[in-house]
């Protein structure tokens, strides 16, 4: 049995690593040879994912195809799941989750709570009466990590709005963002990861870091866990599924978007829980059992981030006053070169609870820093 | 910084799915274009171990330079050690170790226990009555495995003796086999793992898994722990070294070998430690300070032998039947042919406690079988 990747960057390169323990080769398809999976497989291809004729040459001789971006042909993923392979996710749901139109619309079809919206087609469906200001634009295709998606606080800011398909949805007022990774078997049986949260510093306004599990109420991830069940029931395909989700204000879980792979709120899987993120992937494209989700400490993540002011080779400062401390592992990614910005790596550490976690996350913030040589 | 490793089988293997985490590159060479290694790394260089100019060359733009076998050309690592590259294990320890006769007697010179023992050049040196029988023979250089060894039982099996430079030593009664990982930084930073132990299924008369911690006790335990570090810190040189030692029927303990390098007995500190050995190796490579040893979970390791009667392209039986297994953790070392007795991989398996690791391990022994396809 062959595997094959869509996609070569660091989550491609993780799976690698948990890959390697099993007797079966894994091909990755990405268009940089230097990408952090080109070094990791004998298999490596160089090509664009989003053609459909590279990947079906690519994926011809594969048992089993998998995603680790989700930019991907889904024509060829479908022409491949027609000839009998085994491809994860589903490229019904791939397609559904390309398009965040369609994925708002699942939303509310199922009864899933979500943030109010309306589809416009262009500038002439925007009405800022129907969803009142502040609200969001996100373009319904082609974004991510935040691209495509804009604010539009007042009225000053209507001039900003693109002309172009979006969903126009009501402005959170979240408290937390939290995220529930779930595998399916596609035969009925699933398994949930704790909830992880994403902490922000208030004073610089950004993620600092991910933890597992959240320290919200048993009930509020109780509540999360159920709604991320339910989601990727309606979703009736074996995968790995990340739910993204707020908790607003007034206590309320609003679903916010689904990333159908493995996801960096899950990367403390690896050292955190009895079978990670990856090796689910794994399972799932091997057509094995689902693993265990059973977590053995609490954990943290910080992403490494290229510096500003830095771009070229990329130098991680810090290495060893991070290694000095316990239970505490670095995964660099291997890109070749470092922006500001980028996500080049990241640390998880394990500790005995949460003021313990914190201070290690502060040890090692002021510790390491991502530069250029 | 980059690493080199010397030997591409299925600890170097390992060893490149933790380093795949840090910000080096590591070169590998061995003489199989189809080692376990050899798809790993983007840096797998094909050639000798064991020529001296060969591993000069592979060496040369390398600034650290490991080994995942004894047999190689120790002349070559101490003419990069003169060239000013950190070299693990230190080429003198490695001389020592590669020659049983000076590992014998450095054990004796530093008052260390092991069985009783004469060297011999030859068959002329050989005197049954110095060591009575039964004893043990063992060839100085080139043996590994079990190959090199036998054990005189009886005036009939004198003939057998091998006319080579021996260690004769007591053949031990054995009570127990264990090993102590020891990691060793140079500047007196030492590290040991708990105590493993090689249980045997007295049917069948071969080891029939690793466990750690062993069942012995406590101080047995804290005495092996003592030896091994007593040993390491004797060699006095930065390193990670596998200390194998007889626990004897009456309750003494015997060191009985050493290897200098990441070992057998260490594959379940993956899962079980909170830092691997292969972390460890990692980390004493690259001169960044030693990780935790903190044991979370008893553990318990299988080897995953080729099944008799079979030869050629390599097949695991009951893959599934494993992974169905919470906290059980295969390893295919993604040997291109199966043999006889050869090692194919490993399972790992953690549990709450020694009988639920024992019928774990039973249920995996009638689950997997290592075949040719």
């Amino acid at each position: 049995m062959k595997l094959a990747i869509l996609g070569g960057g660091q989550l491609g390169k993780m799976f690698l690593q948990e890959a390697a323990d099993y007797p079966m080769p894994v091909a990755v398809l990405d268009p940089d040879p230097r990408a952090p999976c080109a070094a990791l497989t004998g298999l490596f291809k160089q090509g664009d994912y989003r053609d459909k004729q590279t990947v079906l040459d690519f994926a011809k001789d594969a048992d089993a195809v998998g995603i680790e971006i989700e930019h991907v042909s889904v024509e060829a993923l479908e022409a491949l799941e027609e000839a009998g392979k085994r491809v994860i996710p589903a490229p019904r749901v791939l397609r559904l989750i390309q398009d965040k139109g369609l994925q708002k619309q699942f939303y509310a079809d199922h009864g899933l709570p979500t943030a109010p919206f309306y589809l416009a087609s262009g500038l002439a469906d925007i009405d800022p009466e129907r969803i009142p200001l502040p609200f969001v634009q996100k373009t319904r295709t082609g974004g991510y990590d935040g691209k495509g998606v804009q604010v539009i606080v007042s009225e000053e800011d209507l001039h900003k709005l693109w002309d172009v398909p979006s969903v126009i949805e009501t402005l959170c007022p979240i408290a937390h963002e939290i995220a529930v990774i779930v595998a399916a078997d596609g035969d009925g049986g699933t398994v949930a990861y704790p909830v992880v949260e994403m902490v922000f510093d208030n004073v610089l306004n950004l993620v600092d870091y991910v933890q597992m599990p959240s320290f919200l109420s048993a009930k509020v991830r109780d509540k999360a866990q159920q709604l991320a069940l339910q989601l990727v029931q309606a979703f009736a395909a074996p995968g790995l599924y990340a739910v993204e989700m707020f908790v607003t204000k007034d206590g309320d879980i609003w679903i916010n978007e689904t990333a159908p792979r493995v996801h960096n709120s899950g990367h403390l899987t690896i050292e955190a829980c009895a079978n990670s993120q990856f090796e689910q992937m794994w399972r799932l494209l091997a057509g094995m059992p689902l693993g265990s989700v059973q977590q053995y400490r609490p954990a943290a993540m910080i992403n490494l981030i290229g510096a500003y002011g830095h771009s070229g080779p990329a130098l991680l400062e810090g290495l060893d006053a991070v290694l000095a401390l316990d239970e505490t592992y670095i995964h660099w990614y291997g890109k070749a070169e470092t922006r500001p910005g980028r996500k080049m790596g990241h640390i998880t550490v394990l500790a005995d609870h949460e003021p313990a976690l914190k201070a290690k996350i502060d040890k090692i913030r002021k510790a390491v820093r991502v530069i250029s040589r």
